[in-house]
């Protein structure tokens, strides 16, 4: 079973400990209650590292407001036997207080990546998912971590904040991993209603739809999230929050589809209260 | 003579190689031009590791648009002798692009700390600062670093950044150096003329009359204030940026003057176009 460690500075001599013996530590930040998506992330961890250290934190500083914090579903002892079957040495689940005490005030800013996208739907996301990524990177010491594609402008804002502050870790991105019917896994699946779970494969269609377009002959971008846009309201109730073709690795958004550049399709679309994204890449 | 290293990933590879030897390292960042308070920074440095790092970069980021960047002074090859004499093992060197690389977007913000006091004159220095801080400890890999007093308000800011963001880093302050007539030792006093330079030392004086009255009757601080205000225009032309009495963990102002608290009185003061800061920390 692997060791759980609930203290910042019993983690940090582990940590010490590894490295001092020359082993290679990945870690793999989540917010737990893990799924298959998760469990491929640690299971590719397993694959790069000596020691997997396995964080679960539901993380207030990257919540709204209005935001679905409190509901958030949580089950560290499920998590601590799956994280430990899928290859993980550590599971660091720390409290609130013990990350975040009175008097908090650092925060890490990912500047115009945290204000696009995601960022415009939920203002101060981004400098949270920043800041928190730092503080595990400090606490967990990694030589590599490994994140998911799923959250595809997380993984833009973690890059771009690992070569900024000149963190000496690896980034390992992992591709999405579905359910049969093409839904992207995320925890906030659980919340759909059994209507809502059955419309929700639109999303990955709509995105594959994008792909077929972008790769025949339909080059503008507005007209490709038209039909989109189109797909997703004939078939569902789904509200969408937004739909974009932006530069993968910039984020600016892309008016006319480019040979040679990576695309990120992305969007985000409601389902009842239960707001739902997904994302693919495409390089022509 | 200590190793001069500009490159990034060279220093990172040596800081793993000391850390896996089991060795402790100190960091002692600065902007260079290196004088006797630098020194007794290295020096303590040298007493409290095995390895000794001290880096030499004059941050842009911690600069407003109207600041002295462009004329801080430097003076590497002699920088490098003084910190090797003084105990350096490593200068770390690096030039400006490789730390701050085109698309540099990433910032560490230390809120409310940064905006009072010296933030409040140099919006965005603090930021700055503690942004360069975080880059070199991730560069750097220290178990210690060590900062000087004089910089009083870069002190609480980096305690607070290391809390918060969880660097395994243990800060090690040292006392202001002073000159034989109390001027507290700064690369900037280059910049004074001869006689600003003999009016200068004031500051100091100022300080020392606001100690004296704070341990006799005089708990007022605007008193205090008012009283090192007219010792300092009454001797010399300097102009006052700002005076204060404060908490010196959390920067707050204090009205009045507290049994058994730690009151920061600080001070920054124009000659001419040179803006000189200086501190003293009473606790009664």
């Amino acid at each position: 079973m692997a060791i759980t460690i609930r203290d910042v500075p019993e983690l940090q001599h582990a940590a010490d400990d590894v490295r001092r013996a020359g082993k290679c530590i990945a870690v793999v930040p989540t917010m737990g209650f893990l799924h298959e998506g998760h469990l491929s992330l640690i299971r590719t961890a397993r694959q790069h590292a000596d020691i997997v250290i396995t964080t679960v934190f539901v993380n207030p500083t990257q919540f709204g407001p209005s935001e679905d914090l409190e509901r958030y579903p949580r089950n560290l002892e499920r998590d601590v036997l799956a994280a430990t079957a899928a290859g993980t040495d550590y599971v660091f689940a720390p409290d609130t207080k013990s990350l975040y005490p009175d008097g908090y005030l650092t925060f890490v800013t990912p500047d115009r990546l945290g204000s696009v996208l995601e960022g415009k739907s939920r203002p101060g996301h981004f400098r949270g998912v920043a800041t928190i990524v730092a503080k595990l990177f400090n606490i967990t010491k990694p030589h590599k971590a490994v994140f998911g594609q799923k959250d595809a402008q997380q993984v833009v804002v973690i890059r771009h904040m690992i070569r900024d502050l000149n963190f000496d870790i690896e980034l390992i991105v992992v591709p999405t991993v579905r359910e049969p019917d093409g839904l992207a896994m995320s925890s906030r699946n659980t919340y759909l209603s059994r209507e809502e779970r059955s419309q929700a494969p639109v999303l990955y269609q709509s995105l594959k739809l994008a792909e077929q377009r972008m790769r025949g002959n339909e080059k503008t971008s507005a007209n490709i999230i038209k039909e989109m846009t189109a797909l997703i309201t004939s078939s569902s109730p789904g509200v969408i929050d937004y739909i974009s073709i932006a530069d993968a690795n910039t984020l600016e958004e892309l008016p006319v589809c480019q040979e040679h550049r990576r695309h990120l399709i992305s969007l985000a679309v409601r389902f009842g209260k239960t707001r739902l994204i997904d994302n693919i890449t495409v390089t022509l």
